[in-house]
């Protein structure tokens, strides 16, 4: 009996084309092929006696079709909040998500890329991912279907989406409304510099300080050795004692996002100091436990509803033809006043312009 | 060419074993086994020329190997800590984690169970799974090694294991804390009913009330519709209104979870009480965002990282032989004393005797 199991892989290298070109051959898919490669890649199939593997059929017809998520870290709950929509989503267009955790680490996002394509997964929604993107280059090139989010577009070599808020505007925002209430020495609390959106949103804020003249200063929170960069609250916690140590004169603080702000929160009430009536705490995101908090957090909403339905629509799109454009959507942001934002108190006289 | 590919599921037919069956043998899984089906399936491998799927086999060892992890709402933060520490624990021993989110869908829980077997995943953790597993009985009488997060064997008849919290335990423990503070009044305060860990927290709290002859009101918050249970934090919130509202005696307050308390804190301060001046809350849990809120609030810990190892490996162990009789695993709870809770202040004497 005779066994030799032709496979995808093997088409492929016989016509020189990429596995996904096969896939869009066998699935209809011909509209940006050139009529040479259609023929060659129909010739080699037949030449092989190529049949499409019978459970990989099934996966797509009998099972729920699957796409993957990569986040930096699922016990953040701004990460938690973009997986629930992004499934959502996905389960309204017949879709199952798998969602990985990656914690920042290129071999992981790597792994799990490779992992999703052994097992026929074709698009992945990258949830903040790592500056440099060349360790998924090999997976794209091949056929992966990959939607950044919430980071604007670098590689324009790699044909690959960006889902984003504008950032830059956000940080703005974010120090614009401490400027409207009378504040005019802002610190910017960050967590390390080495996404793409959080240099975005830090360098937005430092222009609207720089355009407004106020004073501005910024506290990049190192990660303690042995301590997770996951830990958002602890990093915003120990930026705010250290910001007291070193006897800073900012009446207003932006945070580079709201679970760093939930942190400040904590460091300042342990250092003795009250908000909004000796500081103004602003964060970025609107995550959900914002209002739950006392004092209610003032915040930078980024749209994530939205944002994950984009996402989702964006990969099945380019599910349909990998070798499309790059797109990039951005999101504008939006300004949410609650009760951790105050006019400044003995120092400067109150404005009244408050953004809405 | 002839290309008459042989499928497993053609061995298991024609042997009459199930798929794991003949999966245990091709992996030399043959403790557990009669010499009699040992003998039937390998003359039905070598009548049919079976061989095992090449991709397949590559999955295994070429990629990283994957577990399963259902969880019923990734964007409570809860199941975002046990989706970190489960991925932590797994790749520790070789193994990726694919999440998904549930909703305590019994149909989505089918469904994505069903769609983990077809990619070659064979074992899952159920996290706060449904009270009824029918839905699941197919899947693991057809060998998915599956182990249940945060509730008590209920079902005997699936070999399926039970990693859980002594949640009865935990329930009388935040009780008997307030109680220990001079409390005489107590309201428990729960989302609906339909799992068996909350179940088990509520009726420990009421046995600890009334083995010491202390009032006890329950407050289940029913979901508002359109509202999703997930909205844990909003639940609490309005059930503190809702006591309120009744004009209830309670002093002291055991929320079901941590979740709920954050909601329960905000609520109170909206109907004008103190907490923990006019009244005393305490959680069940201990999330990491506890010690940031303001109070800091009290809870009764689950070991959260312990378990989620034990959890990994326990599926780790029924994988290699999905057969084996069902093991529980029961953690025990620990009292973690913040701000949230004091002395009883105006109508009751304190008493001192405070658990640690």
């Amino acid at each position: 009996m005779k066994n030799t199991t032709v496979t995808i892989e093997d088409v492929a290298r016989q016509a020189g084309v990429s596995i996904s070109t096969v896939s869009n051959v066998l699935n209809g898919r011909e509209a940006r092929m050139t009529p040479e490669t259609l023929a060659r890649v129909r010739q080699v199939i037949e030449t092989l006696g190529f049949r499409p593997n019978q459970s990989a059929r099934r996966l797509k017809t009998g099972h729920m079709p699957m796409i993957g998520l990569l986040v930096p870290s699922i016990a953040n709950p701004f990460f938690g909040a973009l997986a629930r929509w992004v499934e959502d989503a996905a389960l309204a267009r017949g879709y199952g998500v798998l969602l990985c955790n990656t914690q920042r680490s290129a071999t992981r996002e790597r792994e799990y890329a490779q992992a999703f394509m052994a097992q026929g997964i074709q698009g992945v929604i990258l949830g903040s991912s790592l500056q440099a993107q060349e360790h998924l280059g090999p997976m794209i090139r091949n056929g992966l279907a990959a939607v950044c989010f919430d980071r604007t577009a670098q590689h324009a070599e790699l044909p690959i989406d960006y889902v984003s808020l504008d950032n830059r505007s956000a940080g703005a925002m974010a120090a614009e409304h401490l400027m409207s209430l009378g504040h005019r020495a802002i610190a910017y609390v960050s967590a390390p510099l080495h996404s793409v959106n959080r240099i975005a949103r830090l360098e937005g804020a430092r222009e609207a300080c720089q355009r407004a003249g106020v004073r501005f200063e910024v506290q990049t929170q190192e990660v303690a050795p042995g301590q997770s960069e996951m830990e958002m609250a602890e990093i915003g916690r120990t930026a705010a004692l250290a910001l007291h140590e070193k006897g800073t004169l900012a009446t207003g603080i932006v945070a580079m996002n709201d679970m760093l702000a939930i942190g400040l929160l904590a460091g300042l009430r342990q250092s003795g100091r009250r908000v909004p009536e000796d500081v103004s705490v602003i964060g970025i995101d609107d995550m959900f436990l914002g209002q739950y908090l006392s004092p209610g957090l003032s915040t930078v909403r980024q749209p994530m509803h939205e944002m994950a339905v984009a996402a989702v629509e964006r990969v099945l799109e380019r599910m349909k033809d990998t070798d499309q454009a790059p797109h990039e959507l951005i999101f504008v942001p939006e300004l949410v006043v609650r009760e951790s934002t105050a006019v400044v108190g003995v120092r400067h006289q109150p404005t009244r312009n408050q953004q809405a």
